[in-house]
Order: structure tokens, then C-alpha cells, then sequence
């Protein structure tokens, strides 16, 4: 099962580090975005969107990061990291959303901005940001993890663009809550890094 | 089981819109948007986002449209708006991702400036409008739905931002094969409009 990946991507990091955590075998090939080999075939023709992370197994070629750890959840970890049932399902399925919009367009866009040059409106990443980071802590503040009181892949989808803030120029230092949840994930077994984390 | 529901909420449309196709009773529970009741106790407290659509039934309470679907689809619709299989169902999730961010921010926030006054950077609506909409014009000039060839629910998170991209100004007269779905979905038995559609 292939993995087009960017060591620096945190899209990408999201589904190696479920991968770590569940113990599924991947094997990375480094795209080379700078080359932009991602818009070119035969990626562009595995992904219309131009985009990496993508998951290739077999007959099976995904794309988005999201829609990733939910095939690698259902079809290799069983009901741990997301559940069959319509409630579980759903409860982890609202913190994906999230991810894909709120924390990518928040602290995960700023990021962009500051790290690579990338020509977006940073003070429209920073209100987002403003806004989200708030909740998710006091979110957090109740539960130690994002959805089930356990561990799931909500919360790989949301970490890696959160513990990537400062990156951005957002300070997670008025978030404890969230501070001491990245701390629990780096601690759970498998945990691997990416720089930065 | 109540939908907090806004009549002019494209968002709020997505959950009618398949309760309606899959024969799922609601009880529509109209929300004082314009007074800020979703702001406010008790609406706050279901949901801490601020937001709706927002489905109570009995002790579950979700926010997130996309959350939303996958629940009433799971819970009400058995496999065939959204299939229990890790391949269909990520297939499925790819659209639901595709639907919070570029949907949501593309064609959906220009609609919000234009109709409701919104200050958002409409330029870069446009532009988040221009990327996404072409790409879902190739894929729908090989497929007559968004995944699996079969209406689910990837084509009701995607279709009402779509279809009222008119409203935000964004025209789809360049997307032949957008209008053609536009017009299967209209026809699907139990389709229910929305104002602007």
C-alpha cells in the first residue's frame, strides 16, 4: 500500500501518524512538490486536485487526507479508531469536518503563509484561527480526547495543523488544554514525530 | 427528532434535502438566525460552534452538516446512501471533506457576501470558486454522480452550495456537466427545493 507523501506535509503526516498509532505497514513515496510532480502524471491522473497526500491499495486510489484515515480505520483497525455504529461514526465524522475546514483554513493555512511564502490573506488565517483554537480547548478542558473519550482519528485528523500553530505565528500558550492533549498523543504507543512536532 | 434548521441555510438544506429523498421524518425547528438565537443558551449549548444546522435525537446531538448525513444515513438509510465498506465509504468521505472546505469556502462564502452582506474576501471566494468548480465539471463528464455511481450522500453535501452558486455571483454556465447533475438530482423521487434552487 502506497503512500505519495511529503515529509513536511502535515495532510500527509495525519495518515502516517494513524499508521504508527494502528500499526498499518505503508510504504512512503516522497513526492517531489518542489517540482511540482504532484500536478504532472501520473499523480495529477491518480488526483485531479493536484494535491498529497494520496493512498494507492491496489484497485483502491484516494485522495484527501480525511477520506484517507477512514478507509485505513474501517478496512484495517476494526471499530478502535472509528467506529461502525451511526452515533460513534457521526461524533468523529463532526471533528473531520472540522479538520478539513476550520483548522486547514485557520492555524494549518497560516502555516503556509509564514513557513513556505504561500500568497494567502494571513490575517483571515488568523481569525479563523482566533476562533477555533477557543473551542477546541475548552472542548478539551471536558474530555481528553476529541470524540469517544478515547483516542480516535479525529484526533489524528486535528493534531498535526494544532501542534503545527507556532509555525504560523499562532501561539498556543493560552490553551493549556490543547497543550496538554498534544501531549497525551505524543505519548501514545507508535507515536511518530514530523518537524516540527 | 429536531432539525434546527434556517429555510435560507444551504447548509440546513443538505440534511432536508436527503431526510426528504431517504424518507427520514424530521421535525424542522425554524431558528431565529437574524436575532442570534444559535448564539445563545440553549442553542449554544448544544452546539458550542454557534452554528446550525443541529440534530437532536433523544440523547445524540450533532453539529456539522456533513457530521449530520452520515448519521441519518447510518442510522436510517441502511447501505445506500453511504456504504459501510471502507472503499465506499471513503470514497463517500472524499466528497464530505471536498464539501466543508472548498464547497464551503468557494462558492458557499461568495453567496454569504453577496446575499447576506458578509465581509469575507470575495476575490478569494472567487478564487477558491474558479479551482474547485472545474474540477467537479470533469469528474461529473465521466460519472452521473459524485461516488460510486449512485446518488448518496456526497451528492447531498455538495449540491446546494453548487446549485446557489448563481447567488454569490459564480456563474455556471462554463460547467455543462455540473448543470446535467444539477438537473438529475432535481429529479431524484422526493427531491425537495430550497429558496434559490
Amino acid at each position: 500500500m502506497k503512500l505519495y507523501d511529503l515529509s513536511l506535509s502535515g495532510n500527509c503526516y495525519k495518515v502516517r501518524l494513524f499508521a504508527a498509532l494502528a500499526g498499518i505497514p505503508l510504504d512512503i513515496v516522497a513526492v517531489d512538490f518542489l517540482a511540482g510532480e504532484h500536478k504532472r502524471p501520473p499523480l495529477i491522473d491518480l488526483n485531479p486536485w493536484g494535491e498529497i497526500p494520496i493512498l494507492e491499495d491496489g484497485e483502491v486510489v484516494l485522495r484527501d487526507s480525511q477520506a484517507i484515515l477512514v478507509y485505513l480505520a474501517r478496512r484495517y483497525a476494526g471499530e478502535t479508531w472509528l467506529p461502525g455504529d451511526a452515533t460513534g461514526m457521526a461524533t468523529v465524522m463532526q471533528w473531520l469536518s472540522t479538520s478539513a475546514n476550520e483548522i486547514q483554513n485557520g492555524p494549518g493555512a497560516a502555516r503556509l503563509v509564514d513557513k513556505f511564502g504561500y500568497q494567502l490573506d494571513k490575517a483571515d488565517t488568523l481569525r479563523r484561527s482566533a476562533r477555533i483554537l477557543p473551542l477546541i480547548d475548552a472542548h478539551l478542558s471536558r474530555h481528553a480526547w476529541l470524540a469517544l473519550e478515547r483516542p480516535t482519528i479525529a484526533d489524528c485528523a486535528v493534531f498535526p495543523y494544532v501542534a503545527l500553530a507556532p509555525e504560523g505565528g499562532v501561539s498556543l500558550s493560552d490553551f493549556p488544554h490543547i497543550r496538554q492533549w498534544i501531549e497525551r498523543i505524543k505519548a501514545l504507543p507508535g507515536f511518530v514525530p514530523m518537524p516540527g512536532i
